[in-house]
């Protein structure tokens, strides 16, 4: 029978305030068994580049990962973010690794293909791209990887990679050897069926159903793409995805995808 | 009998210029077996304090890590030195892994006592204070592990430490398991016997010849640290120390430091 491994993604909101990243540091020891954090930005590389004067490259509306803003949120995601959150784990017991895609080559991009828009330095995961024999022995040795949403290209280039993708790549990169878990923190207490009421969280939703609620446009236009995501992750044998709140992971209230 | 590990530490003036920086990456992969190495900072997060408005807090002459300067270099080196080098040593064909010492805690740091001047966020190595074990786990796994000039103190707190020290505590530390060659690499191909040769370079220096050359003056003063840190690592089991030339570590010229 196959360990279970619990892979976390994390994002904005609990990195942007300390008091809530304590929290969540402390609720993520609580979770026994071999995990796997995630980290997106936060707010702060935003106030960074500003601070340093560096305007925001946009493109109809997308912006765009310049070299200049690559070398900030590298700094950022990779050093403070990630270090900071890695010394705060080690704190609260978590024997944490910090990584960005490049260390071990734990994760090859490809810098995304020009087509309408030149998004610059942006890494897109093709097959293959997760060194799964690195996490498992990483894992096996009782270290909890700590990955932030940086990746390399193998010939010396750092690219910005989204971390939902990066989440959802290691989850299904990891099914073969594990029974992986793959848990979306955010916050909200799950996916609601009435964005006004927090407590009408759904507490499992399959394929079908999540057809039925983007018709019926109960899903709102920002959850979409983390559901396709978390389908396909399905689809490609992660045992479980679930959508919950960064500072109540061990609590009940949450929602579960499942495959049917 | 033991496997040689180098243990190589690169500072300023190869960090701060891409193409040496390239260069050394190619030499450092022609370098067969096992090997580590240490990166201090180089000028760059200088230049990015001031951009931030970051005023130098000085202390009677001697440079203070305050909190805001503390998360400069973190981000500085953990995150764009570290990681750069990281992808370049990956495309040369060495599978580097690029920690801080918070990282599966491998240098555990103490904040350095307040006597007559407080340094503020710096650590200080203990006896102890590196984990031998992950770093001998990493090392047979294939890896080469990247360590830059930041480390924690187990609580949460990270902190800034010379990398020096921290190379020549690693190679200390892994001397029960390797026979340990440790590579202090400069921008001269040694210790010169003559400041103004840079042919002079003395090919052995024991601690005989080595008090003798610092009484009669010929040893400069910034070379006296780095001399007696070298000498105190052999003196604790470290097998071999080198000072070379960052871009020319596969040649002849060098100097090393013996036991007697």
């Amino acid at each position: 029978m196959k360990e279970v491994l619990k892979v976390f993604k994390i994002g904005g909101g609990v990195l942007d305030d300390e008091a809530q990243l304590q929290r969540f540091v402390q609720e993520f020891g609580r979770v026994q068994g071999r995990k796997v954090l995630v980290h997106g930005g936060g707010k702060g590389a935003s106030q960074m580049l500003k601070d340093l004067g560096i305007e925001p490259q946009m493109v109809q509306g997308r912006r765009i990962t310049d070299a200049a803003t690559l070398d900030v949120v590298t700094m950022f995601y990779a050093g403070k973010t990630n270090k900071q959150l890695v010394a705060a784990l080690q704190a609260a017991g978590t024997n944490a690794l910090g990584l960005s895609g490049a260390d071990g080559n734990v994760i090859r991009a490809v810098k995304r293909p020009v087509k309408d828009i030149d998004y610059g330095f942006v890494g897109d995961l093709p097959e293959n791209s997760v060194n799964a024999t690195l996490l498992s022995t990483l894992l096996e040795t009782g270290l909890t990887p700590v990955l932030c949403a940086i990746t390399h290209d193998g010939h010396g280039q750092l690219l910005n990679t989204n971390a939902d993708t990066i989440a959802s790549t290691v989850a299904r990169a990891l099914a073969a050897a594990y029974e992986v878990e793959l848990h979306f923190c955010f916050e909200k207490d799950g996916v609601l069926g009435d964005l006004n009421d927090e407590s009408s969280v759904i507490p499992q939703i399959g394929p079908e159903q999540y057809q039925q609620l983007k018709t019926e446009g109960v899903i709102a236009a920002g959850m979409i793409p983390k559901l396709d995501n978390a389908f396909a992750a399905l689809e490609a044998g992660v045992e479980k995805v679930v959508i919950e709140h960064a500072l109540k992971i061990n609590a009940p209230v949450k929602t579960v995808l499942c495959r049917s």
